[in-house]
C-alpha cells in the first residue's frame, strides 16, 4: 500500500512534505535557526517552570493563554514602543498555525490570498491546505515590491487575505511602512482584506517594526514568532497582535487548548531573558552585515538583508554552487529562486567556514 | 470593532468558540481530566529531558519526531500485544490536530464525514473547520449503534471518512468489534473511505482495543491520546496507529515541525513511567463503575460506560438538575445530550462528594 492507493484529495496527489532536506554536515545554516543556544541560566529555569506545570500536567491547559500572552504583550509594548495589550495578542505552535487559523477564519473555499514572491513558502502551502486560492504578484529585480505592480495584482486578484512578509524570506528586504499602508488601502478600497505582515525576522532588521500600524486598521495583522530572535525554534510559539476583534475571531477556529502548559511554561520563561536574548540578536546582525559585505567583495550580488539570512548569486548553476559549499562541509539553502541561494548567519566561526566556502566553491568555477 | 464587523466567512458568523465552561469550584468532573497529579519522580523526569531538550532549543524540532513514535509505537505493542511500529504511528498536538490532519487529507471540500450522534462534538466542529460537509446517523435509545440504522446512513450520505467513537464521548459506549468490521466493510462496498476509530478513552474500557483491526485494513485509523490514561491533557499529545501508507499521507498536511521539542521530551518522559500510570487507571474503572452502581442504586437511568466518565439521567429538566449539583461545588457537563449529564470519574472524594450532590438534587426535583 502506497499514498497513491488512498483516497486522499486530488490536490495532494503526487505532493511530497513541504521541509528543508537535513543533511549531517558540521556548519548548519539552511534553516534560519539561532545560532546561539539558550543561556544554561535559562535552561533551569525552563526546567523550573515546566516542572511546575507538570505538577498540574493532568489538568487541561489555559485554553486562553492569558499568562502568556500578557508577556507577549508586554515584550511589544516594551520593544516596539507602541502599546500593546493580551487583547490585542494570540499564540499558537509556530507562526505557521497563527496563519493556518488567519486563513481558515478570513480565507478558505471561494475566497483568495495573494502574496509577492519569491516569499515565504508557507504562505502558499497553507493557503492550499485550508482550501484558500493561492495568487501571487511579481517582486522587482531586486526583491522589492513595486507598488504600481502590487497595486495592479490586488486589483486584477481582489484578495482577501494579503501577505507582506516583512523581512522577506527567502529575499531578507524589509518591506517600507509607506508601501504597506498604500498596500493596505489599496486592498480595503476594492472589498476588505486583511492584511498579514509577517514579522518572523523583525527584530533583525534595520528598520523598526509595522505593529504600530495597527491602530486604527483592524484589519491589519503583524505575526512574529519566538524562533527566531528567542532563538527557540524547538519551542514553536508563534503569535500575532491586532484589533482585539480579530484576536476573538481566531478563536471561532482554533482547536481548543491548542497550545499546551508545557510550551507555554517554556514561552514565559523564555521571556523573563528576553535582554540577553536580544543581545545574540545584536551580535547576528554584525554578522549579517559581515556576510553581505564579504560576498559583496567576493563580486558577488547580494540582496539586502533585513534578517538574520543572506541571500547570494547569481549562479548560472545554482545547484552546482550548492554542492560545492556543501563539500565543504556547509549545508545552505537552496529556496528556487533562479541563480539565488540563501545562507543564515551563524556564529563568526560558521560564517567564516560558510565565506571560505564559498570562495572555493567560485573559483572552481 | 467587533467580530461581526469582520470579512470572517459565513459559516462561522454568530458561533462561539467550542471549550466547556471553566467555573471556580472545589469539584471539577466536568472535562474527562485525570483527578492524579502526575507522581513527583516523573515531574523530575519531564524536567529533566525538557532541560536537555532547551539546551538544544535554538533548533527546530525532529520533524518526524521519531522517538516519540517509536516509544508509542513499542506502547502500543505492550498494551494491546499487537505488534505495531514507528511507521504505523503518527502524533500532533492532541487527538484533535490529528483528526484534523486526517481530514485535511481525506476529507475537505467536496467530501463528506459521518458520525453517529451524540458523539465527540469535535468530529463535527474539525470536519466543519477543514471544508468537510459533516452528517451523522442516529444512535439507538440505549446510545448503541443499530447496524442497520448505521448501514443505512452509510448507503445514504456515503461517507469519504467515518467516525466511529469507541469508548464514545458523552455516551460511554464502546462498539464491538463486530459492529466496526460490518461498518468498515459496508463503507469500502459503497467507496474507499477512511474509518477512523476514536479511542481517546480505550485505556479504561471493559472492551480490549481495535487497534489489530488496521491489520490488512489499509483505511482504518485508530486515534489515540495521552490526556486520558496518562493523566496529561495539559500536555496536548494525541496519535494514531494505521498503515505505513496514511501515516505517509498525513505528512502532506501537517505544518512542518508541528510537534516541538518540549512537547516530545515530555511525552516520552511518561512514556517511561507508563505502568505507575495505568495504575491510576485501574482505580478509576473501579470507581466508575462505583459511580455506575451508586446511580442506578439511586433509580438514575445510567449508560453503560467504558470511559472515565458516566452519563446519567433522564431528567426533564437537564440544567436545573446541572445547576443543583453545582450548588453543592461540583462541576459536571451537559452535553446536549436531552435529559442527559455527564459526570467525569474523579478521586474516591470528589466521586463521593459527586453523589452526594446528585441525592441532594434529585431530592428537590
Amino acid at each position: 500500500m502506497t499514498i497513491d492507493d488512498l483516497p486522499i484529495r486530488d490536490e495532494l496527489k503526487g505532493k511530497s512534505p513541504y521541509g528543508a532536506p537535513q543533511l549531517d554536515v558540521p556548519v548548519l545554516l539552511n534553516t534560519n535557526e539561532n545560532p546561539y543556544p539558550l543561556p544554561e541560566a535559562l535552561v533551569a529555569r525552563i526546567a523550573e517552570r515546566v516542572a511546575e506545570a507538570a505538577r498540574n500536567l493532568n489538568r487541561y491547559p489555559d485554553r486562553d493563554a492569558v499568562e502568556l500572552r500578557e508577556g507577549l504583550a508586554a515584550y511589544l509594548t516594551k520593544s516596539t514602543g507602541f502599546p500593546v495589550a493580551r487583547e490585542n495578542v494570540w499564540a499558537a505552535n509556530g507562526s505557521n498555525e497563527v496563519l493556518q487559523q488567519l486563513l481558515q477564519t478570513f480565507g478558505g473555499p471561494g475566497r483568495t490570498a495573494l502574496g509577492f514572491a519569491p516569499t515565504y513558502q508557507m504562505h502558499d502551502l497553507i493557503a492550499r491546505g485550508t482550501g484558500t486560492h493561492w495568487t501571487q504578484g511579481p517582486r522587482d529585480d531586486d526583491f522589492t515590491i513595486d507598488l504600481d505592480v502590487a497595486l495592479a495584482a490586488i486589483a486584477v486578484q481582489r484578495p482577501d487575505v494579503l501577505f507582506v512578509c516583512s523581512p522577506n524570506n527567502p529575499t531578507g528586504t524589509a518591506v517600507p511602512r509607506e508601501t504597506v499602508l498604500a498596500l493596505y488601502e489599496a486592498a480595503q478600497a476594492v472589498k476588505p482584506t486583511l492584511v498579514v505582515v509577517d514579522e518572523a525576522y523583525i527584530e533583525f532588521s534595520h528598520q523598526p517594526s509595522l505593529l504600530p500600524l495597527i491602530e486604527g486598521r483592524p484589519l491589519l495583522v503583524v505575526t512574529r514568532t519566538m524562533s527566531k530572535a528567542f532563538g527557540a525554534a524547538g519551542l514553536r510559539l508563534g503569535y500575532l497582535a491586532a484589533d482585539p476583534a480579530v484576536v476573538d475571531a481566531v478563536q471561532l477556529v482554533r482547536l481548543p487548548y491548542h497550545l499546551s502548559s508545557v510550551t507555554q511554561a517554556t514561552a514565559l520563561a523564555a521571556l523573563e531573558f528576553t535582554d540577553t536574548l536580544l543581545g545574540y540578536v545584536e551580535r547576528l546582525k554584525a554578522e549579517r552585515d559581515r556576510i553581505v559585505t564579504e560576498l559583496r567583495a567576493m563580486g558577488l550580488e547580494v540582496t539586502d538583508s533585513d534578517a538574520n539570512f543572506v541571500q547570494f548569486g547569481e549562479f548560472a548553476d545554482t545547484h552546482a554552487v550548492w554542492q560545492a559549499i556543501l563539500a565543504q562541509g556547509v549545508l545552505v539553502r537552496d529556496n528556487g529562486v533562479p541563480g539565488r541561494l540563501r545562507v543564515t548567519a551563524g556564529t563568526p566561526d560558521e560564517n567564516n567556514a560558510f565565506l571560505d566556502a564559498v570562495r572555493a566553491a567560485i573559483k572552481e568555477l
